[in-house]
C-alpha cells in the first residue's frame, strides 16, 4: 500500500538539502531516527512493544513537488486512516517529527553541550522553532504528568481534571501517549468545546527513544521532540505555569524527583510553580506513600512543596486557575518571560544527558547523607534508568543481554526504593496492561 | 444572586422597540415565554421536571448600554456557571433565545399559515436569521433522532456513531437534550479534533413547548428555537442531508412516521434522503419491532425506506459519507439548494399545528383503510400527543386533569400501537431514568 | 453580453418568495427599482446622465442553484469587469443592493411612518440587518460630506485629510460617489494601510434616487441603501462620531442645514458630535461666505456650532481623534450606544419626506421670523429641492416640463440665498464638470 | 525623547543570547549594522544623504519583559510617528529587521560560500525564515525594478501599471525604496481593494549597504534584508515569476545586465520568465536606448528576450496574468517549486561578492570578444560599482578619496556605456533631484 500526502499548511517548503538529509538511505542514522518516529506516530491507539518487527516493511519519503514536499509512505499502519484518507491530526505530527528532526540536526550538531546556558537556550530555540512560544498569552499552561498504564478508574479522573481545567480557560501539557497522558487533554477538549475556546492547547513533549511507546494521540496539537529525556524534562518545567502529578510508576516517579531536586534549589526559592498531586479516593494510600518517601529521603521542605488533593477536581482546577495570577506576579516582578521560565535555575547535574548502562546505574551514589538536590539528581537518574530498562529501545536491550541493573546505596534508602518499586510493580504501573511484569533492576545494600 | 453578561459577539445591538418588547410584566406573554426558554437553557445538565417551582425567583431582564445590551441574571441555575462566570456556550444559546424569540414575534404575527409555501418560507427565513443556512457547504449535515432517555450502552454507541461521522467531517443536527440528542455530538467533537475541523457543527432544532425537558447541551453551537413541532420536524427534513434513527421512544415514534409519511408521497420518489436506523448489538430486536410495525401499517414500501443497520459505526458512518454524494448530485439535478431542500413536498397535513387535547386525539383517524401518507400523518399526530402528554407542560397538566388521552381505530392498528407502547414502557423509553410511567394514553378498539 | 455571477460569500440563499419578487416583470415597480440601482452601481467610475438610455438593454435576473442565488447580468456596462470578470467591490454592492431592496420592501410596506420613533427604529433596523452596526467598536466613524463636482486641488485635499484619518485609525462614512465622497475614502485606505488596520471600513449610505448620479465607487466596503433622503440623513448623523464638511454645492448646503437644525434643537444641548469645515486654503473665502451665511440666517449659536480649520489635515484628524473621548464619555454617561446615537433628538420635520415638486417648493416658508430650527428644516428642504431639480431623475423631469421651482420670501433671506447659491454656481459646483449649469430655481422675493 | 514599543504580533520571543548579540555596544560591529538598519526603516519618506549625522543621538535597545521583547528607541526621526504613537507598517520592518540581522549572523557566520548550492539554500533559508515562501500559491508574484528617482509621469505609471496588477490579483515585489519601486504598490494596494483581497503582498527585498538610500515604504508589508547585492539579485529571480522594468539609472541597468547574463545560459533555455520593459509614452525612447545597448553588446538573442510594451498598462497586466499559466505549466513539468525557482542556473560568477573598490573596478575585462554570459556579468559589476559609487555609503567614502572608478575596455563597449550613462545623467536618474550629480566614474578607452 502506498499513500501520498499533500502537505498541510504549516509544512513549509524545504530546502534541497534537507530534503536530500531525510532521503532513505541505509547507513543515514537521521533516515533511521526519522523512520521509526514516523512510525510511532502513525501507529498511535496500537500500544505494542513489538511496533518495529511488525512494520518491517515500512517506508517514508519525501518527494519535491510544484507547491512543495509530498510524503510518501508505504505500508503504513492502517490506524491512521479513514475511509483512506489520513487523519489530520496524525499528518500534522508527521510534520511536526520532520520539522523538529531536521530543525534539530542541522542546527545542533550535537546537543551534548558543556554550557548551561547554552542548554536552556537550545531547548527555548527548539520549542520556538515549533511555534510553541507564544509570548502574548498569559500563564495558563498545565503540565500533567502521570502514568500511561492506570487503572479506568484513574484514567476518567484525569479527564475530569482535564474538563475542570478546560471549563476555566486553561491548557494542558503532557509527554503524550496514553493513559494520564491522555485523558486530561480529552477532558480538556470537551471543556474547551463548551467555553467555545477554538485555540485550546494540548501540547505534547516528546523524545525520539520513547515516542514509540507513547506515541502521541491525534488530540495533540503541538507536538515537539526534543532530543532526550533531560532537554524534555527541562522544557516540561520551563514551559509549566502548574504542574499536576497523577499516579504513575517509574516515570512519573523520575519527574517528581527531577521537579523537587530542582524546587529545592535555594536559587529557586522565591519560584512560584503549583504543583499538586491528585486522583481518586482510591489512589489516597498512592499519594501517601509518595509523600512518605519524599520526606523520608529528600526531607520535609522537599514534602512541603507537594499540594496533595484526592478526588476533588473542580477544587483542583480552581486552586490552579487561582494560582495563574501570583504566577503572572513572580514573572512580572523579575521581568521573566510568562512562556518561558528563564529564571529558573537547573543545575548542570539535572541538564547532562545520563546514560542508563550497567555501569553508570551501579556507580550512582545512592546514599542519604549528600546534600538534597544532589541526592533527587541521583535518584531522578536511577528512576530514569529503571523507565528505560522497562521501555526504552536501548535499555531494554542492555538488561537483555547483560541482567538487570544494579542499585546499590545505603540501607535506609534501598529500603524505601524497593518499598516504593514494588508498590509500582503490584499496582501493575511498569508495563502496559496485560503483560507480567519481569524487574529491571535489582537492589543492592551497601 | 445577580450576574451581569456583557453581550458576546454575534449579539447584534438590539433596538429600543426590541427591548421593550422582552422587558418585565407580568402579564406579557412573550416575557413569559422568553423568561421559561432562558431558563431552560441555563439549566442544562439538571434534568428535572420541577424546573419552574425550584427556579421560582429567577427573572432575566435585559439593559442597554453603549457597547449593546447586558443580560441581567437574577437567582439563575448554579450549573451555568464556573467560578461565578457563566459557560460561554450557554450564553449563546441565551442569545439565540433572544434572537428568535425576537425575530419569531415580530416577523411573523401568527405561524398558523394557511398557505404550504408560506410555511416552508418562514421556516427558511427563521433558520436564515439565525445563521444556519451556509450556503458554500456541501452536503454533509446528519440529522441524529432517538430517546433522550436511552441506556447506558445505547448512549456509548450514540458516541461511538457521532466520532466516526466527524472524523469523515460530517456534521450533526439534533433536537438538543441528553442522551441520542447529545451523544453523537460528543463523539463528533472528538472525531472533529482529530481531523483538526475547527468549524464543526452541533446544530440544535427545538421549540418552546420542549427545550425546558431536553435542555441543549453546551455543546451544540448552533441554536434555533423554531414555532412549534411541525415547523421543526420540517426544519429537520429540510436541512438533513442524511437521517440516523437510534432507540427511543414516543418522540422518536413520532418523528420516523413524519419522515415516512412525506417520504412515501409519491412527489417525493427521486427525493435522495438516506435513513439509517442504527443502535449496539442489543437494540436489534427494538429495530425488528419497529421495523414490523412499519410494514404492518404503513406497507413494504415503507419499510423498505428504512437500512437498518446495528452495531456498525464505521460502517454507518462509511455509508452516509457515500451517499452525500448521491444527495449532491440529486440536489444539483434539481436546481435545489444543498443547504435547503425546498423540493422536497410536505402535505398541509404535516404542516399545521396538530393540538394535543383530548377531542383532537379521540378524533384521529386510527383505521387502516386510508391511503399511507395520511394513515402516517395520523399516527404522526397520535405519538405527538404521548409525547405531550408525558412532558409538554400543556398535555401534561391536561392529562393530570381529564385522564389519559384515548386513542380509538380498528382492531389490528391498535393492537399494533400498544404492542410497540407497551415494549417503549418497558424499555424505560418514555420518561426519565428513576421515575415509574404512567400512562398517559388508553387505546380503544372500535 | 452575459455574464454569471457566483454567490459571493455575506450573500446568504434567498427564499423562493424573494427570488420571485424581484423577477423581470415590466410592470413591477420593485424590479425597476432594483433594475436601476444595479445598472447604477455597476456602472461606476462613467459619470453620465444619459446611464439609462445607454444601456437600454440591460437586464439583470436571479437564478436558483444548489450553491444559492446566481446573478445573471444581460449587456452590463464593461467598467465593472476586469479580463471579463467582474471586480469583487461591485459584486458587493450589487448584493447589498438586492438584501437593502428586498428588507426594505418586505420589512416596511411602506417607509413614510407617522411615528418618530418608528422612523428612528426602522433605520436602525436597516442599518442593523446591513451589518453595520458593530457594537463592540469605540467610536471612531467620521462622516465626510462635500461635493460630487470638486476642483483638482480640493479633491487631494479630502484625500490627505483622510489619509491623516486613516493614520489615526479612524474610518470614513460618507454619501458614495466622486469628488468629496471619494477622496477621503482613498485616503484613508492608504492610511490603514500603513497602519496595518485590515478592517478599515469605507461606509457608504445612498438612496435610490441618487444612487445613478453618485455610483459607489468600489472602494465602499460597506454599502446601504436608505429609502429617501430623510432616512439617509438620519442614518448619517445617527451613526456620525463627528462630522467633516468640506466644500461643495446644493447637496452640501442641505446636509449642513439638517445638521445645524437639530443641533440647535434644546433638546440636543449636550449632544457631543463634533462638527468640522475645512478644505485647502484656497477654500477660505468660500466657508467665510458659508458662516456668514449661516450666522445671518440660524444666528450666532448655529455659528458657533462650526468648527472652520482651513489648510491644516493633521491638525483636523489630530482633533477629531481627540474629541472620540469626548464622544464615548457622553455616551457612556447617558447610557447610550455607542455606534447609534439614540438620544439624538430629530424632529418629525426633519424626518418626514419632502417631496419637491413645484407647489411644496413655492409654499415653504422661507421667512427669517420664525424659530430657527423651523427655518434650517425649511431652508434644508429648499436646498433638497434644488439637488432633485439639479440631479434626481424626477426633479429633472419637472423642471423640464414646468420651468425652475420658485423660492419665495422675505428679502433678506431672499438676497442671502441667492447670494450663495451664485457663488455655487461660479465655482461649478451646481453640476458635474464639463457641462453649463442652468439653473432650476428661480428666486422671488415677497 | 524615548519611546517603548510593545512586540507586535509575528516578533516572537528572543532567547536571552539573541539580546545580548544586539545589546549597544560601541565596539559591536552587529550592533552598529542593527542600528543603522533601524535607523533607516524608522526615516521613512525622508530621503537624506546625511541620515547618520542628523540623528546622531539616535539609539535602540532591545529590554526582555514578560509578554515579550520591548524595544526601545531613543530620538527616533520624528517620521516615523502618528501623534506619539509608532506607524504599524514601520515597527513591522524594524521587527524585520532584528529577525533577519539575528538569523543571518547567528546561521551563517559568512555567506560568502564557496559552493554555488549552498548560496541558493542559504537565500531560500533566508526567505523561508521571514514566511515569504508560501507553497499554496500559485505564481503571481511580479517583480517590478526601476529608479529611485523618476519623473512624476512615469512615477504615476508605475502606479498605474501596479493599479492593473492588482486588480487582476497579482502581487509586487521590489526593492523597497520610493520611486518606481513604491508606485506599483501603491497601485496594487488600490486595485486589491477594489477587489477585496485582504492578504495582497508587497515584498520588499533590500540589503544593509542600501536599505538607508531606499527605506522601504510603508506600504511593503513583507520585508527581507539579504546579506549583499548579489544575494539579492538572486532571491528577486528565484522568487519571481515575472519581471517588469520602469525606467531607471545605473541600479535598473545593473538588474537588468543580472538577469539577461542568466537567462542567456544555455542552461537556462526552457526556463519561462516573462520580461516586460515599460513607461508612458514619453520614456519610448529611453527603452530604444536600452534595447540598441543589449543588442550592441549581448547580441539579438538578448534584445529578444525583452518585451518592450510602452503606455500599455493593462495590456502589460494582461499580458503577466495570462503568462502566469505558462509559469506554471513550467514548473510543473520539471517539479520545480511555485515560490521559489530552484532550478534556476546561476553561475557563481553572479554569485559571489563583487567589492568595487578602485582596484576591482579598473581591472574588470570590459571587452567584446568573451562569451555573452561573462560580459553580461563583467558588465553588472560595473553598473554595480557606479551604484556603490553613487549612494552606497562605502563606495562613496572611496570616491570621495580616491577620485572615480576607472572603467575600463575596447573603444566600441566603452563609447556604449558612456552614451548610456550620459543619458541617465542628462535624464537625471544617478541622484536624487534636486542634487547636481557628480560622476563617480571615468570611461578608459584601452
Amino acid at each position: 500500500m502506498r499513500v501520498l500526502l499533500n502537505p498541510l499548511d504549516g509544512m513549509n517548503l524545504l530546502s534541497q538539502t534537507e530534503v536530500s538529509k531525510l532521503q532513505k538511505s541505509s547507513n543515514s542514522p537521521l533516515y533511521a531516527l526519522f523512520k521509526s518516529c514516523a512510525l510511532a506516530v502513525l501507529n498511535v491507539g496500537n500500544e505494542s512493544d513489538e511496533l518495529y518487527n511488525e512494520y518491517s516493511d515500512f517506508e517514508i519519503n519525501l518527494l519535491s513537488r510544484e507547491r512543495g514536499i509530498k510524503i510518501e509512505l508505504i505500508n503504513p499502519p492502517q490506524a491512521a486512516f479513514v475511509d483512506g484518507e489520513i487523519i489530520t491530526g496524525i499528518q500534522e505530527h508527521l510534520q511536526s517529527v520532520i520539522r523538529d528532526i531536521l530543525f534539530n540536526s542541522s542546527k545542533y550538531e550535537t546537543t551534548d553541550f558543556n554550557d548551561s546556558v547554552e542548554v536552556t537556550n537550545a531547548i527555548f530555540d527548539i520549542l520556538r522553532h515549533a511555534n510553541v512560544i507564544l509570548p502574548t498569552d498569559l500563564p495558563n499552561l498545565v503540565v500533567c504528568w502521570g502514568g500511561h498504564s492506570i487503572k479506568e478508574k484513574e484514567y476518567r479522573y484525569t479527564k475530569e481534571i482535564g474538563y475542570q481545567l478546560g471549563l476555566r480557560g486553561l491548557n494542558i501539557c503532557t509527554g503524550c501517549g496514553p493513559g494520564a497522558m491522555k485523558g486530561p487533554m480529552k477532558g480538556a477538549a470537551l471543556g474547551h468545546a463548551k467555553q467555545r475556546i477554538k485555540n485550546g492547547r494540548y501540547l505534547g513533549l516528546t523524545e525520539p527513544s520513547i515516542i514509540a511507546a507513547e506515541a502521541p494521540n491525534p488530540i495533540v496539537n503541538e507536538l515537539v521532540i526534543l532530543p532526550d529525556i533531560e532537554k524534555r524534562l527541562e522544557a516540561f518545567v520551563r514551559v509549566a505555569h502548574a504542574i499536576i502529578i497523577f499516579p504513575g510508576g517509574a516515570g512519573t516517579a523520575e519527574e517528581l524527583l527531577y521537579l523537587l531536586g530542582i524546587m529545592l534549589n535555594p536559587k529557586n526559592k522565591l519560584q512560584v510553580l503549583p504543583i499538586v498531586l491528585t486522583g481518586p479516593a482510591e489512589s489516597i494510600a498512592y499519594f501517601e506513600e509518595i509523600a512518605e518517601f519524599v520526606e523520608a529521603t529528600l526531607g520535609k521542605e522537599a514534602r512541603d512543596l507537594l499540594n496533595i488533593m484526592p478526588d476533588k477536581p473542580a477544587a483542583v482546577a480552581q486552586f490552579i486557575k487561582d494560582q495563574m495570577v501570583n504566577v503572572r506576579d513572580f514573572r512580572k516582578s523579575v521581568g521573566d518571560a510568562y512562556q518561558y521560565n528563564w529564571t529558573l535555575n537547573i543545575e548542570p547535574d539535572f541538564q547532562h544527558s545520563f546514560d542508563p548502562n550497567h555501569e553508570n546505574m551501579s556507580q550512582l551514589n545512592l546514599n542519604l547523607d549528600q546534600p538534597k538536590t544532589r541526592l533527587a539528581a541521583n535518584l531522578r537518574k536511577a528512576f530514569s534508568g529503571i523507565v528505560a530498562g522497562n521501555i526504552k529501545e536501548q535499555g531494554v536491550l542492555a538488561v537483555k543481554e547483560k541482567g538487570p541493573f544494579i542499585l546499590q546505596g545505603d540501607e535506609t534508602l534501598m529500603h524505601r526504593m524497593d518499598k516504593l518499586l514494588m508498590a509500582f510493580v503490584e499496582q501493575g504501573r511498569m508495563k502496559l496492561p496485560g503483560s507480567k511484569y519481569e524487574p529491571c533492576y535489582k537492589i543492592n545494600i551497601l
